[in-house]
């Protein structure tokens, strides 16, 4: 229910239509999904925002509110596993709205016969992750059901923030010219799941960018820079992230193939699997568009924190045609980044 | 996390221990559970509370929060389904702390090959529920898992709500001699889940109570009456809700079992399947322990309300021993509610 755009319609639902594993992937067919079955049922303003999390009024103060469930395949990998993934996403869906994340609720569906121990180490991580994050987590729910209907165990985890006054970031607040951030390099956390996935080995062991982004966003207001707009890199990649937000935002982006760093280990295992770096998934990194004039002030404050060293400008967003992503080749070539169809890697938050 | 009172831990976890359906069964294992496993890793005050809600504060409000999973099996039943579940199962959570429901999240686990169709039905029913009680959802989110690795849908609703100023329910806050009020007759969720489950056909059929609480409890603070504590009954039913109030508040419960209404029918099918009612899950009914000089004002309060005409005295807490809940028979026996252990029925909610 996040981000969507509107998108044509096919056509109507038949009774024999079914879930697809794309349906849950972060490309065309989940934003077809939410669009007809999710958005006429639940519209309302926070929700027709489609920010990554809703951002609501209570008592005169403005709230982020956002959940997300977690079913990754497998449960553990380099550089983290589901515990620390349900904080840190749910963390940074707050983050992205300019809110302070402050407390997380988990809800457990465990399959029948899971060991005890393993539990444990994924509540270890889930504890580590929110002290880490300044995050507590205060309510919770465990549910069992049989063996064989469900996979080891699924985490919910939501989560509540305040978001502080005069705060307005949003893709309707993106503008023509405005310098586009990307906090680091991308693709590690797709490749680093798959390759313990499907028991591939690279030269290096490549380790998830899976990290809480509360702090770098909180420096960057800190340092007044104006966000317009920020959204967390997850399912879907650094291309599914800027479509949504061109879309959302009415706007076009223009980015540059060689800004956008991709590790030399990234890049073989893409290569190897096929797989485009741009549409792999992160957990870590996130984009900014702030105004051209900000642009150097806000490089430096992310390039001064421990999770966003790599900072780096990937483009400016532009004044073509709503949604249109164009990338811009070394060889002057361009190529314009579209919505997946499909599902490149599933399971993999 | 909700309403865990202390126990005592039995053996260490081994590597070969494992989760159990009664893990999730809101009995005596699903404590222990959050005792040894969730407790010693999230502790804070506001879990620490051991309230249906954590109430939490933020800029100076009290915000209650409150987070369920929802894998009832089947999908649908008589008076609900798994939709209007996950919607009134959160507002009566955020209800029971004194809150006025808000707005809703909410994380749908799908799988592969899912009716696009049963979705959309479960959907309507969650927009019903959510009108019908005046909430919003907000922000949400999909994820699909292979074929084989859930069971059709799992959603997970997490919620918010406002605290009036100065109200204050917890278990801590019951005092012998206080009254418990019943909302209604007990046990005809689980009844109507299982008649489903089974194949089991009554004379008449049993109808699920799922049914929004918030309404009754902002007459009850409407009219000013002290409420101490409420809890809905979920799973568990009556018997765990009042030993979970009494071992959290310290104090003892006494109830008189002719005054707890159960309609014929769900009586007939629990004698029939070998099931106290006492224990049978419930997702419409909950109690409330208010003054004695209250009591009279709280029943006429409740019996004007739709989902709350067979409001009745059911007994009062008493100073015996911490978590002591005695049931006083017809013919002056008198039998101890003990915290069950086992799984009466899996995959009630």
């Amino acid at each position: 229910m996040k981000n969507e755009p509107t998108l044509q319609c096919p056509l109507p639902i038949s009774a024999i239509d079914t879930i697809q594993l794309a349906h849950g992937a972060g490309g065309r067919q989940m934003r077809q999904l939410i669009e007809r079955t999710f958005m006429p049922a639940f519209a309302n303003p926070a929700l027709s925002a489609r920010h990554d999390a809703a951002v609501v009024e209570l008592a005169g103060i403005r709230l982020a509110f956002t959940t997300d469930s977690y079913v990754v395949s497998p449960l553990f990998f380099p550089g983290g596993d589901i515990g620390k993934l349900a904080v840190c996403g749910t963390i940074n869906d707050l983050a992205m709205s300019g809110a302070r994340p402050s407390f997380l609720s988990a809800g457990f569906i465990l399959e029948e016969g899971f060991p005890i121990v393993q539990l444990e180490r994924v509540v270890a991580s889930m504890r580590d992750a929110a002290v880490a994050a300044d995050v507590q987590f205060v309510t919770g729910d465990t549910k069992v059901v049989d063996h064989g209907k469900a996979d080891g165990m699924f985490i919910n985890t939501a989560g509540i923030g305040l978001v502080p006054p005069l705060v307005q970031i949003a893709p309707r607040c993106v503008r023509p010219g405005d310098a586009i951030i990307l906090s680091g390099d991308i693709g590690r956390h797709g490749i680093a799941v798959i390759s313990v996935r499907q028991g591939l080995e690279f030269e290096s062991t490549i380790v998830s960018d899976c990290a809480p982004l509360a702090n770098p966003v909180a420096r960057l207001l800190e340092a007044g820079i104006e966000i317009h707009c920020m959204r967390d890199l997850t399912r879907g990649g650094l291309a599914s992230a800027l479509i949504e937000i061109a879309l959302d935002g009415d706007i076009g982006v223009e980015i540059v193939e060689e800004a956008v760093p991709v590790s030399e280990p990234v890049s073989g295992a893409c290569e190897l699997l096929g797989l485009d770096p741009m549409y792999v998934a992160n957990e870590g990194r996130f984009v900014a568009f702030v105004p051209e004039r900000d642009r150097e002030r806000a490089l430096k404050v992310l390039q001064g924190c421990d999770e966003c060293w790599g900072a780096t400008l990937i483009g400016h967003a532009s004044s073509a045609e709503s949604g249109q992503v164009v990338m811009r080749g070394a060889l002057g070539t361009s190529r314009m980044l579209d919505l997946l169809s499909g599902d490149q890697l599933p399971r993999i938050c």
